[in-house]
């Protein structure tokens, strides 16, 4: 068909892609006519499935494919009349982050996995009760929800609800320092168009959570590494690397770190935040997964009162993926500054979204919803840490909380040909080193424990893994 | 109190934020004081009261004061302790589009007026019944909609219904060829993000959506005006500036313009399509009035077939402000890099509000919704019209579709008194030099026919107008 390069500064996925297409351009695959399946093109160009599926994937969003459900994936007819794919569009490509987003991409695409092992949101059965459609249906009846625009700070009543959850966790804030926002991302897009410029000096955690370093990167400054310890991020990394830098922003989640799942302690959140006085630098402190802790637990924002720290939070992971509610809590000089920045990117939000949100607050149905979530999350994980461990996965430290656990493969192992395999089986797994801007970590895996005991898994990992590494035990 | 200056490179509103902030500072007013009136502090300085009360709400988003509805605005207790605004913020806010963007904060706010004449929103109870509680209980009941995410381009479900309405008005697109959006301002921002940069020079119409051209001087590119006549924009001056400054993108409302409510006639279309090609520009067509069109009418996207058009609508005009879902349809080699620069701005959209969205499409209730609104609209425009030209208001082209009227005050009369003055019965009127870049129309009013024959309105402008323009008649 054609042939690969290695180190020819394409990825193998865009390769897949641009021979693909050439194919079709040249008329060597006619329009309409079915393609070799996803496993057996990766055999002949002697390619992993998912570089095949990936290339597929992106063809069909350009429309040069059409995807159909068991048939497998067909030229679209309209390419050849002058709207088709083109080779600009590869310019257009934001550069470097590109391995995240299109993970990010593949990723939400649930109906391709069986077990979604390596996911980063919860099961939908698990968050189903959250708000109920009784509850909803009440709520669109009332005329402020459906029909009114909400104000673009966020509807009143929502931040209000906020202010007194931030209370209730120790951080002082009013009403007036939130803003919502369409999930923890557009917080931290809106923060990074107002502080960061491109000759700026970026820290990050790595590992850390991929899209956040993309987003970094987006904006085109300068990504620097710091490693994240079990008590977080190792500071005297950090201090090093702040005085040779001088960094104008530090992404970092002090509960339940994803992908490591570990906490910052108190001690190391109070130097941190000296080292951020210390060498002037903000904090964005993402708490997106802050509210699966069982137990109290201290926050930047408690101790900073908004000095340095930027507090952002989402709805997403704990209430509902197919709600977009996020917010972000910052001193009040910066408010007027970010709504601007909100209002010429999406207007406003979604009064009916803000409502339903603000309503499970009100009325207790969150923190009930939180209670019974914990108590699951500490199920499944002691069930998935068993059940991990037993295939041969090994854990760095025991977090106890939360819905990660970062664990290593043996050497044995030949990973990239494990993640295949398991994708052949409809089994999605989150490789380690998508999770760090250094691609380090090519060991790991991201385990989801909503997931991980399933027996389909652990059948696949004990054969893969204990084939592998038989003679390790 | 203190004193303001005209001519410094400050607007008002500006000077009396200051002011109100210096004085609360030095503690000429005391934490947990009331504030003098809005209309009181505008008469002893001598401004409007829209100036005021825009520079007393700026003060309540920075959390300097507080609003307590009925009775006033206090100063808020938590200035003194360090985190009170800072003059830095200024500097962080947006500088051209200041205006606009303080108007779209404003406007939103509908508590404020009795009468929303000025409103770019249909009144709440027209849009009720378009997606009954009922409906919304049952869609929230199937897991599909409420505990999934969404994929980043959109929901299939919602692109194939589009892609069939698109189809239906005679546009010729894919489902793969659009991506959802948080509404028409953020499929605007990722094309601005994709396409523009600071050293380019953008074409918007004038008078037009004011927000768009505040979205454009974002970018850092120029804005040029291209005037826009009764059959569409001005095309000798598009073709003379063209030459001049070669474009790289005109963004334009080919039906029921904002604010003129003027469709482009077909032959404009063509002409400007051609020289959209012969100058080498993009073209991004905002229909998102185009379907309360009662007949069919030609868009560009229909000739053009995406060589040079992205074409953008939302739902938030027709279906729900409450619900922020549009999308941009576009070649398909611009799709990828869209998503991508979506993913890196909000992650994904709702799943629950473009289920809701699809949905309304697919069972007919949108069209039924449509028909339904497309009456009273023009019911309500012959009213509108008869009251408003009885007042002395002047309208340079009988609009005949659609929800804006662009009304002309006399000479004799003082518009900004008469906006201050409609400020203060609780009627909110928009003046047209908002909708100019140039800063042009002082002297119209864009008026929204669903309020527009309101015995309030009509009463107080007889007066305003008769009096002052009494010799003309």
């Amino acid at each position: 068909m054609f042939s690969l390069e290695r180190g020819n500064g394409l990825t193998l996925a865009d390769q897949v892609c641009d021979g693909v297409r050439r194919q079709i351009e040249t008329n060597q695959i006619s329009g309409g006519s079915r393609l070799p399946s996803v496993r057996k093109l990766a055999g002949k160009l002697g390619v992993s499935v998912f570089t095949v599926s990936t290339a597929y994937e992106r063809l069909v969003s350009q429309g040069v494919l059409l995807s159909r459900a068991g048939s497998g994936y067909f030229v679209a007819h309209r390419l050849h009349n002058g709207n088709a794919a083109d080779p600009k569009t590869e310019e257009m490509l934001i550069g470097k982050p590109r391995e995240a987003i299109s993970f990010v991409l593949n990723a939400v695409d649930a109906r391709r996995y069986d077990v979604l092992a390596g996911s980063g949101f919860l099961p939908g059965d698990w968050l189903e009760n959250a708000i109920p459609p009784s509850v909803v249906g009440r709520l669109v009846r009332s005329e402020v929800t459906c029909s009114a625009p909400a104000p673009a700070q966020g509807l009143p009543t929502l931040r209000e609800q906020l202010a007194v959850k931030l209370n209730n966790e120790g951080i002082n804030a009013s009403a007036a320092q939130i803003v919502i926002t369409f999930g923890a991302t557009q917080a931290m897009s809106l923060i990074c168009s107002l502080l960061v410029k491109p000759d700026d000096t970026i820290f990050v955690e790595d590992p850390g959570y991929m899209l956040q370093h993309s987003l970094v990167a987006y904006t085109g400054a300068k990504l620097v590494s710091i490693p994240r310890t079990p008590s977080g991020p190792d500071l005297d990394a950090l201090e090093e690397l702040a005085r040779q830098h001088r960094p104008r922003l530090f992404f970092t989640q002090t509960l339940l770190q994803n992908p490591t799942g570990t906490n910052t302690t108190p001690a190391s959140t109070y130097k941190l935040l000296s080292l951020a006085e210390k060498y002037d630098f903000h904090i964005v402190e993402d708490d997106v997964f802050g509210d699966m802790c069982v137990n109290k637990r201290l926050r930047l924002a408690s101790l900073d009162d908004f000095q340095r720290v930027f507090y952002i939070n989402s709805f997403t992971k704990v209430l509902s993926p197919a709600l977009r509610v996020g917010y972000l809590v910052a001193h009040s000089k910066f408010i007027a500054p970010l709504v601007e920045r909100k209002v010429l990117s999406v207007l406003s939000g979604s009064s009916l979204q803000e409502s339903l949100v603000a309503h499970a607050l009100q009325s207790g149905r969150y923190q009930a919803h939180l209670n019974y979530l914990q108590t699951k999350l500490v199920k499944a994980r002691m069930s998935a840490e068993q059940e991990l461990t037993s295939t041969g996965i090994r854990f760095d430290h025991q977090a106890l909380e939360g819905m990660f656990m970062w664990g290593k493969v043996p050497d044995e192992v030949d990973i990239d040909k494990l993640i295949d395999d398991a994708f052949d089986q409809r089994i999605f797994l989150s490789k380690g080193s998508l999770f760090s801007p250094t691609g380090a970590f090519s060991r790991h895996l991201r385990f989801n424990v909503a997931y991980s005991s399933n027996p389909q898994l652990i059948a696949f990992l004990r054969k893969a893994i204990g084939g592998a590494g038989a003679s390790m035990n």
